[in-house]
Parts: structure tokens; sequence; C-alpha cells
């Protein structure tokens, strides 16, 4: 089978591998419908973390293959993956976090399924942790809904999280800081929960459009300082109840907190980075702002999420603006690396 | 009258000042009945913060003289004073914030009542927006019940913040890091919210008796990893629900962290001091480890404990270990700084 491969900061290719088997009894082999690639892939993209190899965490696919002790999906379905494996029956998997599950959860270690494998931008992928871990969606891969159903393995989970975690909910005016695919999540994820009002800060018009699409109610075209007195300035001078936080730097950081409102909380998704003097510590203490969030538990929400995608209420979609083939998945990375596209849909078997 | 006066680091001495009188409508002014020392008041005593001047901001008395507009309080009435001035009816303070009160709320500025003109270590002091600050207490000055009620004008609203800010409640485990006056308030808090499990860290023996008496199920006489090691021995290698981080150094964030359940949440009420390097933000973000808390709205939980401290269900007047009069109020910061002594009471009446 045929996956892609960072061979080199910049250098994304197509290799051939061995198919995947089941190697353990828990585990599954999906075919893959549909993969995407995510902000975080770009990072070893650009050099800036270490990471090599096979890419990919978020995709969904036909289940080619069950190891013995699978039981909760077959051969067949469409299935769809969240970005970590889980067993689903751990203390933590029960305690809704399946993103610190104790067999899986993303941690290596010779006793655990947790690190991946395969790269879902691959033909591909072994699963291991297979009933705790995917989510059967009771479609056929030519469905129009393929593209938003993508999104729960990651993306619009997190952004779900964000705003979940920033307490959005009736009656709350909801800021969100970042305009790429998460923060357009996090928007639709404010409307779902039902935020009366959300602010989403865009330089970029066309992100903003899709932004009011997703239920956005005001639009910020600023950052910094600028962009929390306008947060001010839309709340009477108290700022917001809950802000999303999507980017992860030192400046996003700052805005989230100055736009927020006292004994306000910061929902953050967006993985730390260059946040090199830690947290704004005294603007937080004072004003009573909290902070909940952190690597999203997509699992968690796939079965909560799914039947209002699968409805039509919840559409995720127009997230992805450009579908590349397995071929053409370079492509796919130069264009989120140049922000020419908001977030890349990959289809193995052809574009 | 007569009041304590920081004239330089190490150096408290009590200086003749005029009576406070009513300046605002607004006002009440409040003979003393008992004050207290705050750990925070170590601080410029020790030099490590700038602070000179006028001392105290844990306080209750007798009040002498109220301004035209003033309704709520009158003369002759004991009312305990939370350490910030609040209006009582602006957004905030509506919003359960008067620690971010728009008129008092301890911030600066001609057109606010904020920064504390006397100090609560001192005969008599004038309170601005007495209406939204003051709280009344049925009792006399020699009620044994007035080290409890005074502990509402901080400490034990400032540990219950911590508790409430974890998420302390019916079957939680709860840590708590820190000791002092505030963490064993903290315990109390826990405890007054019905969590299950209450783990103190303490090295003190004195201290961890105390906290035994207030409810602690469990101590942990380590620090750091030792620590928090021994909080996961205690919860199956879980961690706590919720952590009361009543220290506030980089040390005590790491404990406080690594103590932490997968979605657990940190109220933290230790006012941020050497933490150098910022919080753990990848330890907290993989397992969505939440913190909630900073300054404590004591206005807002006072007539909330009032009921319980006064029909004796919660007492935290033990953590007063020492009482002075206000000639002697240099000894109790010296016993204080030296860990002597967890809390001092200061009588300005004489003790």
């Amino acid at each position: 089978m045929r996956a892609a491969v960072l061979r080199a900061p910049g250098e994304i290719v197509v290799e051939t591998f061995a198919d995947p088997v089941v190697v353990k009894p828990t585990d599954a082999v999906v075919q893959v419908v549909a993969a995407c690639v995510c902000g975080s892939d770009l990072w070893p993209y650009r050099g800036v973390s270490a990471g090599r190899g096979r890419m990919g965490h978020e995709f969904l696919g036909i289940v080619v293959e069950v190891g013995a002790e699978v039981a909760a999906v077959r051969t067949g379905q469409l299935v769809i993956a969240p970005f970590l494996w889980s067993c689903g029956h751990c203390v933590q998997c029960r305690a809704g976090w399946p993103t610190s599950c104790l067999v899986g959860g993303g941690y290596g270690g010779e006793d655990r399924d947790g690190i991946m494998v395969d790269g879902g931008q691959g033909e591909y992928v072994r699963v291991p942790q297979a009933d705790g871990t995917l989510v059967v969606a009771d479609v056929t891969p030519d469905d129009a809904r393929i593209p938003a159903l993508l999104s729960l393995s990651d993306v619009m989970g997190t952004g779900y999280h964000a705003a979940r975690s920033a307490g959005a909910g009736s009656g709350t005016t909801i800021a969100v800081i970042g305009d790429g695919a998460v923060g357009l999540c996090a928007v639709l994820g404010a409307r779902h929960l039902g935020a009366e009002r959300i602010v989403v800060l865009s330089t970029h018009p066309d992100r903003a459009e899709l932004a009011v699409q997703f239920g956005a109610t005001d639009v910020v075209a600023a950052r910094g300082d600028e962009a929390s007195d306008a947060v001010l300035d839309l709340t009477d001078g108290v700022g917001a109840d809950g802000v999303c936080e999507c980017v992860g730097t030192q400046a996003s950081w700052a805005t989230a907190v100055a736009a927020s409102r006292p004994g306000g909380t910061i929902g953050w998704v967006g993985v730390p980075h260059e946040v090199t003097e830690g947290l704004p510590l005294f603007p937080m203490f004072r004003p009573n702002i909290g902070i909940r969030g952190g690597t999203a538990p997509a699992r968690r929400y796939l079965p909560e999420l799914l039947p209002f995608v699968l409805d039509g209420s919840l559409d995720p979609g127009p997230v992805f603006d450009l579908t590349v083939s397995l071929d053409d998945v370079g492509a796919g990375y130069a264009a989120m690396d140049r922000r020419e596209a908001i977030k890349v849909l990959v289809l193995p078997g052809g574009a």
C-alpha cells in the first residue's frame, strides 16, 4: 500500500509499504476513504518540531479486517477514527478522558497501544483498540457528508472542546481567537451549544465569511490589544463570558485574557507554542479568569455530535477548502503552509 | 487613633493618626474589634514587594459613623469587612465578582473608592462603599466566635474559594497544597462542600494535626515529586479530582499539576510568586488539567458562610494560634515570619 511520509522538513513523499494486518486480537485494519492534513502536521513539515515518518491522524474508512476480540465493529462498516486510540473501559476512558487512556492515549511503552503505527494519510491503517476507538457511521463512502464526518476525527471535536471548555451555552458571549479550521469549528461548536453572541477575531475576509456562515455574530478584524479592546467594546466593557483560545502563542494568550470578563473561562485547545514568557498569571489571578481544555477528547464527542452531522444540523464540512489525491498530498501541505487552504481533504482513492 | 505602619522591611511600628471620619456619603467608620495579619502582609515585611505604610486588610468591628447614603448598616452594629471594597450593584458585583467591582475592587483612580485608606491593623477604619462591603453579624465583641467570624474577612473565604474552584463536592477527592492558614481553610472548605477524601500536604506535625481536625482524611508529609507520587498512590494512580493550590510557587504548581487527575481542576488562590518559568503548560494540556480561582470573592462568600459560623458547624477560629495587642503587632509579624505562628489575631483594644 502507499502512504505519505515526511522525509525532511518541507519534503512530503508517497512511499510503498506492506499492507497492514491485524497484529493483536483487539486490532482492526481500515481502508482509508478520506483523511486530512492537521495544522499540527505543519509543525514537523516546517521543522518546528522534530517529527518524521508516516503522517496523518485524522481519517475515516472501511473496516477490512478485525481481530478475534473486536466486537463493536465489523468488516465492511464505515468508521471514523478519533486521533488517539483508546480502550473505552479503563478508568480514564470511563471518566470521559480517552485522551489519557491507560492503554492508548498516544503514550508509548511496550505494554501500550498508544503510538500510531500507520499514518492516516495512506491507503490502510492498523487501528489498535478498535472497539474503544472506532465509531461506526452508517453511510457509504460516496456520501456527501463524508467531509463533515471526517471533521469529527479531530478538528470539529477540538473546536467543540474549546467552546465547551469556555462554557459556551445559552445566553453566553463567546470570543474565538483564531480563524483557522479549529477556530472556525469553535464558532460552530459555540453555536451548537447555544451561545447568544459569538465574536470571532479574523483578519482574513474569506475565513471571516465562513465564520459568519458557521454562526459568528460579530467579526473583529484586528489583532492584539486592538482586538481585545473591540471585544470589550462589544460587551459594554465587561468582556466575553468565555474565550476559545485556538492559537497557542504568547500573543494569542494575552488577547484571550484581555478579552475575558472577570470570572470568565478560556477554553484552550491551541497546543502551546512560543509561549516563552508563560501565561499572564497576574492578569488572570486578579479577575479570576480560569482556563480549561487541552487535548480534545474527540472519541467522547464523536457519538455526541454524530447524530447532528447525520441529520445535517451540524456541518463542519466547509472547513475543507481543498481536496487532493494521495499523490498530491505534498501540494496540500504546501497550500496549508502558505495559508492558501484552511484545511485539506486527502482522498487516497483519488480526488 | 493608633495604627500599625510598615516603615521599612522588618520594621512594624504603631503610630498616631487623626481619627477617620466619613468623607463620602457612602462611607462608614468602623472601630476595629479584631484584625489579623495576612500571609501577604509578610511580603512587604520581608521586602519581597515594595509596599509601605498602613497595614492590614482583614478586620471586624463596630460601626461608629455612617454617611448619609448608607442604609444597610447602622452605628452600633458589629460588621465584618471583606478585604476589598465593593459597591454591590455594578455589573461585576452582580455577577458575583466584587473583587472586580467597578467602583472599588482594590483598583485605584480618582473616580474610584478602590484603595484602602486606613489599615485594618488600627483602631479605626474608614470603609468606603459601606453598603456593598460590610456584612452585619449579630454578635457582641466579646463573643467566642469572633476569631471564626474574623476569618471570613479573607482567609476562610480564600480557602473556601480554593476548594470551590477545585470542584470540591460530594464524592470528590481533593488534595491541598499548602498547610498555612489558607491551606487549612481550604481543607475546611472542602469538607464543608462535602468532599469525600481530603489529602493535605504538610511537613509540620502541628499543622497536619489541625488539618485533620479540620477534616483532612490523609496527610502526606512530603514535598515535590514525593508528595505528588503519594497522592497518586492514594488514588489508585489516577490523581485527585481537584487540587487546592494555596502556595503560588513554581514548585507548588509542579506538585499541583502532577497530583491532579486527567480532567481535574486546580483551584488556585496562592498569589503567584517565584513562578519564574510559568505554569507547566504541556503537563496541563495533554491531560486537560484546568485552573480556576484567583482573588477570592470574600464578600460573596460572607453571607453564604456566616450562618454556618454562627451555628458552630464551621469553625475556622483555630487557625489563629497567636493573639497580640496592637502594641505587640510587630511581635505578631515576627512570629509569622519565623513560621512560629500560623496566623495572628490582633486586638486593638488589648489582648
